[in-house]
């Protein structure tokens, strides 16, 4: 469902009944995402959410019928809606272009709201759940590279976990802004980029398995 | 207030009115606990907590008055009830041991609940957000002499920010458990670990303001 609407979405002139539903979803998903960042999961409600994308409140409650459904469905969005990994050439290059990247979007101030609420609807539900993994190993997924390149080139150690060195970027930032009430700044991006190259160069992220 | 509940704790058989204030205290926070890892925060409520922690419906709405308040509360009992750091003489082991703790925690069938719980508390909440930040400073100030220690010892570099080497140990166990649905096993508990390791060494935690 979630590629039928991306087609969909990829045509907006389209007529058709299935342009429509994908412009209510695109318009309800955006609604939720807002209600969201300004209210956190708590304060999400379908009735508002129908109201700020002015779409039918009928329509919302049969489409999703809860809220925790809602979250699932803007994070399949969410993925959906990737871009493209940075390539300096460089793993240190990579990692600061991807570190600086999460940044930006934990410290803006309507995206790190809505990631601490999806986050927080995952740790209630276990679709929510399934949807933010899912949401995150697409994100872990386009960044690997970057690491297996690097193995190439011979600045990693073979059997590198690529999938682990890009976990490794992002989990201070995350643990940041979950758990202290310090600044999410560049120097905190750079530190985490820095430490995540130090740790793989030094065999940290070498699996057996891999 | 933390500390006076502290103090009467330490006097199990008091029949003072205090004592008895803590008694119920204690009941409610380990009803409340019992509660968020069954059902997360969506589903405390103060009359089930009272039901659990036999103790008056009024009570509890007259001292905590909502579930927020009462996992905020919750948080000050936790980082009270702070168990010692292990000290085993090098760095490596020192952090092993740290992560190994995390790890425990996160993957106990009540304890890993509990914290995505009042890790969903505090993004709703700012409260239970101040007393979340709270907590982990304990915990993080607890285990920061590992590094300082390190540094000392010549393990580490100068001017290495020991409490950006702790929080390093921590950041992919709680990542891994609140992105992923992969297991939080030893292997991952000693890989964090020893990222930590490599990437102090490496000089990835100095900072010039320390």
């Amino acid at each position: 469902m979630a590629s039928e609407a991306a087609k969909e979405t990829a045509n907006p002139g389209s007529v058709r009944p299935g342009g429509r539903t994908a412009r209510v979803r695109s318009a309800v998903l955006r609604a939720a995402g807002d209600a969201l960042a300004e209210h956190g999961l708590a304060g999400l409600d379908l009735a508002d959410v129908a109201r700020r994308a002015e779409v039918g409140r009928t329509t919302v409650y049969r489409r999703w019928g809860n809220p925790v459904a809602l979250v699932a469905d803007l994070l399949v969005e969410m993925a959906e809606q990737s871009l493209p990994r940075t390539e300096t050439g460089t793993l240190a290059g990579d990692l600061r272009a991807n570190a600086r990247l999460v940044r930006r979007t934990l410290a803006d101030p309507r995206q790190g709201p809505l990631f601490k609420a999806v986050i927080a609807a995952a740790t209630c539900d276990s679709r929510a759940a399934a949807a933010l993994h899912r949401f995150y190993e697409t994100r872990v997924d386009e960044w690997a590279p970057c690491a297996r390149q690097a193995v190439e080139r011979g600045e990693l150690p073979p059997g590198t976990d690529a999938r682990e060195v890009i976990r490794a970027v992002s989990a201070p930032l995350y643990y940041r802004l979950l758990t202290t009430a310090e600044p999410l700044d560049e120097a905190a991006a750079d530190r985490a980029a820095d430490a995540a190259v130090a740790a793989a160069r030094a065999g940290a992220f070498v699996t057996t398995a891999e």
